[in-house]
């Protein structure tokens, strides 16, 4: 099924299901009220909800009404834990070989991973307010698993059935201040804006065979100001989400709710297929033309992220947003 | 005033006005249900709470009870969003010497800082559950500052009005993980367990004379297995409450709610006044004596961290907990 938040005002928003086809949604909160809550209770819940989303795709469901994706928020406004990964190899071996760095002797086995900020969600439609174009703003087009609560020393052969839902993010970097938040060894801090979501989750089911190992085999669409930029296939992921899943929760429970993202997606072939997210392009270029070319983004400029099923029908709808200049007094 | 959260079953408890000298406490549920909504609504909840809190004080609230530490829960039990700095020199420029890092050109003038899990915060009273001894397990003391909301771009001035609150933290520490977690750059991930928050959260005014410059001008008393282990002064902090705000801030919104840490406490003359933190000693052991001799936790050891006013009255109450084996199945 596929599910989303409505915007209300209120920090946590209203759950609403999705019709397939997303062009319909109706509200979900006689059920329970928002997406969390659902996450929570999903056991208690999942069978009312798939019930209504039945009825929503069969124009059986009372007070449905025209889907406006501009009118959500991120499937979870804020979260209690949102983790990213760097799980496609052929990024991170791009960027060593670029910056010269040291690849860490574990680099094929175990997930570079960091604790990214979920109290201030966007949603797919939402302005990105950022202070200042010199910070080198970046998009990154990526995948996130939403799980229910994970126990501390889960698996990897138990994680997988922790997935509840899965989305799209635009991981937005500030590039400027990458490397002095790399430097301290404390984590990227600075150097990451409020991440953006894809307007809905839908269960891996939704994905029929596309979703394998642990992985959604399906290319990413990402589109800078109406040009293609990149149409990296999912599938290629380094670490399936269940080794991303048991690899977070090695010394530590995660509360039902959490956010894990794949980092950005990169295939090995990335002279054809494209990237996404810009400084892979400008590693690139640097490599084959000597200096990179691409500048990083202007306030103004438009990002959407869209994934797509074989069918070319959209699966989570589609993150399409502007950055803009922080109002800061 | 004095709050905290009664464990009741549910992820985020019940709000409790707590007495001055910690012997009583009532349900504030009538005026709010959870901390997290008091912090959120604080400009109208802020004076039916002190009115509360003044009746408890003069004995007249009606329902109050004894307190036991032990039914609380930490003051957020979950936190949206939880950073934890290191802001004490003495701390940072010892353990550069012992482990000869090189010292990042900005550390007296930007404070390191990162993102810690907020979604699963242990009561003081309560156990630590960790997965194996062979981890290093550590107990870290500091301070932390509960924030309402700071939007992007909040100066140092301007920083300080958002301290709601101030409690204690055990940022529990895994040493065998530290440094392939800070290798990568990416932060602290397996080698942090869940964090402990002190039973008690107050408002900066209940510090008296002892809360200026951003800072908490007192010693934090650690013992370890009741022998004592160190009582260094919380007001030697590099950088105050407002500096890590206005840091955390520059390129993101802080949600209501949001926890900031001082990190470890530390004061230049450790030797004297010892450490709040089993690295700190061992490296102190290594710069005098060749070698380090203070082993790292063993399950059954207990900790407890307390801060009294100079009249020896306790502003939090005490952590004291036990670190146990996690039951992994």
């Amino acid at each position: 099924m596929k599910l989303a938040t409505l915007k209300d005002g209120s920090p946590d928003g209203r759950l609403h299901v999705v019709s397939r086809d997303l062009t319909h949604t109706v509200a979900a909160t006689a059920i329970t009220p928002t997406m969390q809550t659902a996450i929570e209770q999903w056991d208690l819940v999942a069978g009312a909800l798939e019930d209504l989303y039945d009825a929503l795709n069969a124009g059986n469901a009372r007070d449905a009404a025209a889907l406006d994706t501009c009118r959500l928020a991120a499937p979870l406004p804020r979260a209690w834990q949102w983790l990213d990964a760097s799980a496609f190899h052929s990024h991170g071996d791009l960027l060593e070989k670029v910056f010269g760095l040291d690849p860490p002797p574990e680099k094929r086995t175990v997930p570079l991973m960091y604790q990214g900020a979920g109290d201030d969600l966007l949603g797919a439609c939402d302005d990105v307010p950022l202070p200042s174009e010199e910070d080198g703003m970046d998009f990154e087009a990526e995948l996130v698993a939403i799980l229910d609560r994970v126990p501390m020393g889960t698996t990897v052969a138990q994680a997988d059935r922790h997935i509840r839902l899965l989305t799209m993010a635009n991981d937005t970097s500030l590039r400027a201040l990458a490397a002095k938040d790399l430097r301290t060894g404390f984590g990227f801090l600075q150097s990451k804006g409020a991440t953006t979501f894809g307007p809905v989750a839908v269960t891996p089911d939704e994905l029929g065979d596309a979703w394998r190992d642990g992985r959604v085999h399906l290319p990413l669409h990402i589109h800078w100001n109406d040009a293609a930029f990149g149409h990296p296939d999912c599938g290629a992921m380094g670490f399936s989400f269940g080794e991303l899943i048991s690899h977070a929760a090695r010394t530590r429970n995660l509360t039902a709710g959490t956010l894990i993202g794949t980092g950005t997606i990169s295939n090995a072939n990335f002279r054809e297929v494209g990237s996404a997210c810009i400084a892979e392009r400008r590693a690139i270029e640097l490599v084959d033309e000597g200096a990179p070319r691409t500048p990083y983004l202007k306030f103004g400029d438009r990002v959407r992220i869209e994934m797509v099923d074989t069918a070319g029908r959209s699966i989570f709808g589609a993150i399409d947003q502007t950055y803009v200049r922080a109002d800061i007094r």
